[in-house]
């Protein structure tokens, strides 16, 4: 099974501010219940309550670590990416009570969100499989949340659109209308300064627009908002000169039929921004 | 209309990092599209495609602050709580097309959740405004995004549940079962060290967990997925010597059979988590 | 004994500032006395000067943990809370000089300040004792480090005001001059958008304006600057049916005396702003 | 009249993380009060209940704008190290009541504390002016609010010691301690990779070390803790070859006599860490 | 005239950083100079010493807006790219000393770092603009200074090579050799979970490793290390299939050379790495 | 073998954000490459390709420490200062290839650069030696990397001039303009505050500047760009009565003839701004 990975320099600001951000400077339950008991300890189990596909294992383990240093021991009996069954048992958490009370929220609203999301992804993915396309997700994220979105979407999908802005061009409407619409004029301007290591997508709403794109000899042709006819079109006046993504209103009726259209790439925030959270809780066996 | 805010040096902080997220270094399409237009403005309304409540005003125009200081001029014709229809124009933005296009993005992502969950929030409260009851969130929040959620709920509901673990004690199973399950030594146990100040909430499965609650004159007692039985007789029971909150598996199908119950509070984290993004884009008119 | 505690993570920042406000890039006197020794080793006691209360243990530790890693053992013969006695051994620290000369200083200005504020603290709190009464703190305090003197007053007194303008509500003066002064209109106001966890506390300054605030169910009513006989008549008046603070002008000599009158809390900035420094020392013993 | 001063950007992040401390996500208080009123105008005068030294005019006016931009207006009427006398009105404040409203304390605290520093400061001061003789402070201060304490004794005094160890070398007996306790030796070594930009001072508790001292061309050297023979002593024995620092129980009963004795410098931690805070309020006039 | 931008906020941290790094806590020379002067005004011309390309402006300028907010004011007679002649004003600066003589250095140290390497890195470029060839730069930068670094390099040669590890995969030996130095088996492995929006690079030292990277239709082919007789060969038989990138070893002696090989793109760490500052200064004319 | 060092605490952060600058969000080549093997070890050697000063050990260690925890050992062979020779190895990586490849250009971007400086330092310093004279660095250094640019220069010419603007004062043409080039005014409106802990030096263009300076007894006197003669003459002048520092246009070539004229300490920005890279590298051995 592929494997991804969140690096601890990258994920722990992220974790501190949102323990700030619960109990920046007490948990006044856990302290007070917590004040005259020298060494509480629990042994706790994460189980989930859905069938799914787990997503965050080392996020949830590195909130308790960055909480409790050492006092708190964690055994996943699952890894990012596994298929989870309703009623089992993902994790043992076991140590000082006061900071598996303290982290359980925390650590469940990593989980269930990105397990969420990677259950959801791997459903659409699963649809077109067959068909070799990928599906990939877009920026429309939370903000500041990014990072585990785009993670919790690649465990479920295996791949991923542009992280941001950096790191691909993505010609849109808006940005071709400053040269009067014209896609030539355009690319011929961005690749005056474009370096030789990024891509070109060009959106396309009409099929003179792919044609256009295609004349420019972009590398990705976005297929927005286009009908599955307008589609199979498209794909066919490309014949593999760039790579097709469809994108617009994709949801888990239709993205079969797109599938078939020939598309390389479908691309939707639906995976993303419409992902159910997995329900996953704690146990108590104290 | 009751108006709530969010102040920019809290939020300033937010806004930075989400704008390093989606472009770190550069946004290699906006800059190379501009590279030899040297004064390229655009005019743009920010309109709506749903019905809704408006949410992050503030923070859509932070945005554009802190990216372009004075190049990005925005005026509003609606505030944070107002009902706004379908195809009614929210703001028009008018300036640089380079902060424009670049800023675009981040700007709908904060603006479409945060509107979001406002719009699913007042659904929630107004099923059960003719019965006194206020709607509240919980803290199962995304992380690092809490401020904007608890905000926009808010704006929906007018109340909100504790922000986080240091406003409010809340004990629940876990807690208490470090004193052996009784509720009263854990009570006496946290009065042993808690500020005057601080309200003490205790979360009950059952009747006798109710009684036991009432006995120690804590100040909330949470039904805890009670049925609407169960509730009604707790209700009686407290008779208002304590806020009754109940909490669990509460949507828009059974909160005003809730309501009915006589509780004071409900709580529920669907009004945050289970909030559809409310549609709003920009139509450039350039 | 109770036990309070502050967070690594939650004081990592502060000790990392707090070093580099003293040598941001190096201690030149350290750096060039050591530069030829190898493995310079210190064995240290940390010892009183006076009798106290301890505390900043953890701080202290951590202090040389972010500056040395491993290289430097702290064994503690105390712990926060603990009766130390002029002349006490402390702790023992023992290794590498360069971290212990370097970090003495910070490490010291820390626990004297705690030390010295739990010390302080307790004198108050001893006082009242035997009425039943709490001595809290305010919010007076020394810009970012809150936190500090907080933990420092719990830990003489074993409670606390609200730790900020987040947790409770505190109608001034001020604040009520918006609604006219009527404590009424302001009360109202208020629970208009108050979360039901948090309480209102009312600072009343005329025995009319303890019945007004009373007549409104206010929480808490905080009698300000009263004589003892005003003191007297408001708790008579308030007969239980809210918590009641004094506040104003506090000192050791007229605590017991304000104890008496039957007020439930006693809150004054002194025990924080006040506190002379407990005299604590490294002794070498190289 | 001399004039110190603050650099915004290095006190920016100071105020914005106190502001952070004293009310995160919100005062619930302040929200609450001002939720319907549309725009609360507040005039209000920061006067001094007590004589003494004013100090923080700066920090006191940035809390406000960190704070609210642009919508309260201040107007001091003294500026720091101006002698203010009970009454005096220092300086008007203007504007939106929630802004006012919420930074009021913080501003106090700054403004009290840096007052009271510049204050008492000054005291000790003017007990030695006639001889020449300079106070200076120590390193003896709060963690993470050196700056502002520093800044307070320099309007207080006119001079500080060094500001941290990156500063000027000190050698106190634990250093020369790895050197057998010889002075020399440890210069020695000191000056085998000193910056010729930093001054050497060393502390002696005893007439020898004096000698030895001063026979090693050290810039600086510290009586430390002599009686008032020793130090004339030290003085006659020095005779200008090197600045002569007197340190150890100063208080304003001895500090004439110590000067006295012939010494340049008098360096005290007590003109920081015993300064009591001035005494200033906001005047509403609402 | 070609123009790149930095974004205020992303270069505010740098600047404040650096600012702290010069100063933390006072410019105790400027400070102690100013005192008694209560409005000591400055105007001053950035000049030129050398011919080149300048490159800075608007850092140079945030120096100082970040240094006084409005105190200094600054008016540029070139931008960013523009050449320059020895001798040539290139900014007026006006206003309050203090803030001058504290920014100069710093001021300095940005545009004279950034227009060497604009000045340096362009007469690369000049050598091969006739044969259409892009001259990029690389990775090797000075940690947390490449925004700058590659920012000049750009206004130099109007092209960079990828940002960071984020934007295009580079197939190194070293990565290739995890799957026993076959570039077929990588790329495969790559393509699993590669984004479609990103490019495929791979370094090959061979001949044969130029086929075989071919074969497997990446978008770039690096020729690492070759000799001019390896390069022509290598782009006759890639033959437009593949960007062609030269690597290793260049300088301004060879560079045009290895561009009549054929390769369209040439990169090379010198134009950072090895480019002299330009001599920029302050010519005061108080 | 003296022995200078870094604290972790103090480069932690430069370490972080470096990397984070590297790739925030994955370095995309590794993470594909690596995401079908399960523990992909690497054993890796440093070598040297040139002779030179080896600068910088524990900043590389820390690279891969932030980056990997526990998953990369590294066995250094050489320590800082030690003399290296071509192909020397200098230290083993072994490890997680993940992190290897992730951080090698990092960590070598950091020791090649350090190294250089240490290597060219020496040089300098080594032509002097005979002399007893020091050579140190001045503050053109690249802004955000001055910590490891000083260290490094020191680790070459075991001095340094001051750090920053915090440490010594320095009166050069621009400050004295303010008092009409008196020399003699400038320092005794210096004096009035300047700490006892501090050094004033001057700058000094022509003989009588130096005259004026040594009249007023200050601790340094700078001869800027002097002819050797002047420089000679200024010695004789100066007499031991205060440190003579040379500064301006100096290099290998001229150095030793300027330590000849007696001057104490030559400064020269070229330590730092001209060395070049010393040239290491991985040999891979998987």
């Amino acid at each position: 099974m592929t494997k991804y990975w969140l690096n601890n320099f990258a994920i722990d600001d992220f974790i501190t501010n949102a323990l700030k951000e619960d109990f920046y400077w007490g948990d006044i339950t856990t302290d007070a219940i917590c004040a005259s008991i020298d060494n509480p300890l629990f042994e706790v189990y994460l189980t989930t309550r859905q069938d799914g596909v787990l997503c965050g294992c080392d996020v949830f383990k590195r909130v308790f670590e960055i909480l409790s240093k050492n006092e708190v021991e964690i055994e996943f009996y699952f890894k990012d990416g596994d298929l989870i069954n309703k009623k089992d048992r993902i994790a043992k958490i076991k140590g000082n009570a006061r900071f598996i009370l303290t982290g359980e929220r925390l650590a469940l609203n990593f989980v269930q969100k990105m397990s969420g999301i990677a259950t959801y992804s791997r459903q659409f993915q699963q649809k077109v499989d067959k068909y070799g396309v990928k599906v990939v997700d877009t920026r429309k994220n939370t903000p500041n949340f990014r990072l585990f979105e785009k993670y919790a979407a690649k465990v479920g999908t295996n791949h991923l659109h542009r992280f941001n802005l950096s790191d691909c061009v993505m010609l849109k409407d808006n940005h071709i209308a400053l040269y009067g619409g014209s896609i030539t004029k355009a690319v011929v301007e961005v690749r005056k300064t474009l370096s030789h290591a990024h891509k070109i997508e060009v959106e396309c709403d009409t099929i003179n627009q792919v044609k256009e794109a295609l004349d420019n000899k972009v590398d990705i042709i976005m297929l927005d908002n286009m009908t599955i006819e307008q589609m199979k079109e498209s794909c066919a006046i490309i014949n593999n000169k760039a790579i097709v993504e469809a994108s617009g209103c994709v949801n888990l009726d239709n993205i079969e039929e797109i599938a078939k259209t020939g598309v390389n790439v479908i691309s939707t925030s639906a995976i993303v921004t419409k992902a159910p959270t997995l329900d996953l809780a704690f146990d108590y066996c104290s």
